[in-house]
């Protein structure tokens, strides 16, 4: 297997374009990532194309509005790691000598469903019973509660904490400050959620650029180095599990590290999936940041924030850099190079030289037939 | 990168089943692959979903239902070249050394859309002027029926044979023999095309495991190897272009012939693209199997019937056998395993060592962003 760079990365402002097409939307992220790699357009032998609902042929709508065709397109679905798994996808292909240059694209256009449910499946026994995601996550929130005696301001420092980044990233959704007050106040969603304690919905898409490390140098750039890979689903467990402790996420985590030979403590920052503000705190454990129960504690002391020790979703994160479902993975991992590159302003983590990203999704529990995806990139 | 063996392949009669869930249709086919392969299923290390429409985490779903969990899992979307492009991404992996065994899936629940119109994107150009493949595949048969004189017999024709094919093939979805009078007095769909010159709608699903070949011996049976994956977009050409001649599968035939150094001549069997009956006799040529112009002597002929020179489509193709988008393409290797370890009962290919799938597929219009995958075995 031969080692894989990332040479470019772009993405489009998330936030609401139902005026726009799924191509319109996703096109000049890919441009972007093209320009930003210098690699001509050409050079391309295959991309892949992450999208839950995008809809047929996402990946080559898409590329023909550039211009790009005759290459192998492959669109890949997993929920909301979409297009993480497209780009794990797309490492074992250059990792195995059969492409040295592909374009990841990630991309999602929700507005599409105009803003009621989306269209979940309804043989999918969670869906069915109504436990869909903001119902699962305030289960996990009360129990974390139970558990540790976090308290909903701790929940709501998440919150804030997201906007304070993303009000430096001209790419997030939600840019507007807000505080600890606002966000118990806003409307209840799920107790103990309320609205702001949820990613937003809306459009949008990212793009990068990966090429084996050894035909990186023609090109020039800084290159990223992707230092793993990992992909499962979850285990399907009779009995009592332990809610608060994503296993999923978990065992992931292990494995990468494991195999990259990197712990939690070598990590300057990391991009985590905080689809809801109790999400960010099991992550934080889940991913090996801080003990078990320490979760409320970290957010408290800024530990988190851009400038703590640890920074998680210094791009906003999905509460508010936002969430088109299949863009979320690939932007994510814009955000790590462009904090590798130091090229962050004033949301840049100092001297960041290791950064992770972790999504997961789910048909809706995120249990049983839920999937995580962690990637760990250096410069 | 290693080579790669099929040693389980399975499937479920295609047909319509309104009553069942994705999963209920999906998983007989997975425990048939996994059984036929002698493999533990504990021994599975990752799994590749192939589906146009099954919905978010068709994988997950069918999996879970078998108490399949915890591995990677990944959907694959391509519209008819859906679990055909997941076969591939199988293939790559297990050649790579990510995984050894590898189970791919492919599935298709049409009935889900009440026997109407399929959920196509109207923002597709293509779509949005009712450009919908039988009426792009009747354009394709009144121009080559004026290039080269070919009847509506000759396209009946080809109806009949998938139909004599089929009848022996107890996984087909239409099994009673028609005639060529029966064909032309069906109902118009899109002209010159008659009902019976269309693939029917329906459900269905398939699976092959995959691993590679120095893991194979372990398991024991009759490894099938595979010999060569080709996988291409259509690309974008303006100006006049011959529509009787789909460059997207002349061009991938060529590259794959090439890479495996195997011939048209060298292959004893073929499972191809017959949506529409036009769509077999392009593909004749496209895939080197006669010359230009030559498809109406060769179905007249009888060469691409079982005992003639070429068979094609042994199984019914997707004619007689069904065309569930998403599992077409691993059904189509299911009867390329079948045949080459003889197991086909009335309709085997005798002696049958070289054998290819073609698998084409289209947003709407297979042109600029069709996708073709094509792939070769071997016992």
């Amino acid at each position: 297997m031969r080692r894989v760079a990332i040479l470019g990365a772009g993405m489009v402002p998330f936030g609401k374009y139902p005026g726009k097409t799924l191509s319109e939307i996703a096109w000049p992220a890919v441009k972007a990532a093209i320009e930003d790699s210098n690699i001509p357009k050409k050079t391309i032998e295959a991309a892949y194309c992450g999208t839950a609902l995008g809809g047929m042929m996402s990946g080559q709508r898409i590329l023909k509005t550039l211009g790009i065709t005759g290459l192998p397109i492959i669109n890949i679905e997993n929920a909301c790691s979409s297009s993480s798994t497209a780009f794990r996808e797309a490492w074992i292909a250059v990792a195995a000598g059969v492409y040295d240059v592909v374009v990841v694209i990630g991309v999602e256009k929700l507005t599409k469903f105009g803003g009621g449910t989306l269209p979940l499946e309804k043989e999918d026994f969670e869906v069915a019973h109504g436990l869909v995601m903001p119902a699962l996550y305030a289960m996990r929130a009360r129990r974390y509660m139970h558990e540790f005696g976090l308290t909903e301001d701790h929940l709501a420092k998440v919150s804030v904490k997201a906007r304070n980044h993303g009000k430096h990233n001209p790419d997030a959704q939600l840019r507007e400050p807000t505080t600890v007050e606002e966000v118990n106040r806003s409307r209840p969603v799920a107790d103990p959620l309320k609205l702001f304690h949820c990613c937003p919905s809306g459009d949008g898409a990212a793009a990068v650029l990966i090429c084996a490390e050894d035909v990186a140098s023609k090109y020039g750039g800084v290159p990223i180095n992707v230092v793993g890979s990992e992909i499962n689903s979850g285990k399907y467990m009779t009995g009592f599990r332990d809610m608060t402790s994503p296993e999923i996420t978990v065992r992931g985590a292990a494995q990468l590290y494991e195999e990259a030979g990197i712990g939690p403590e070598d990590i300057d920052l990391a991009e985590v999936h905080d689809a809801f503000s109790i999400a960010e705190l099991l992550y934080y454990e889940a991913l090996g940041f801080c003990p078990r129960g320490e979760a409320g504690r970290l957010i408290d002391e800024g530990e988190t924030s851009v400038g703590g020790r640890i920074p998680v979703n210094p791009s906003g994160g999905l509460l508010a850099k936002g969430h088109p479902i299949g863009a979320t993975g690939v932007a994510q991992i814009v955000e790590i190079v462009r904090q590798l590159r130091g090229q962050c302003g004033d949301r840049q983590v100092e001297d960041a030289k290791v950064g992770l990203t972790h999504c997961t999704g789910g048909g809706v529990s995120g249990f049983d037939h839920g999937v995580c995806s962690i990637h760990l990139f250096s410069r």
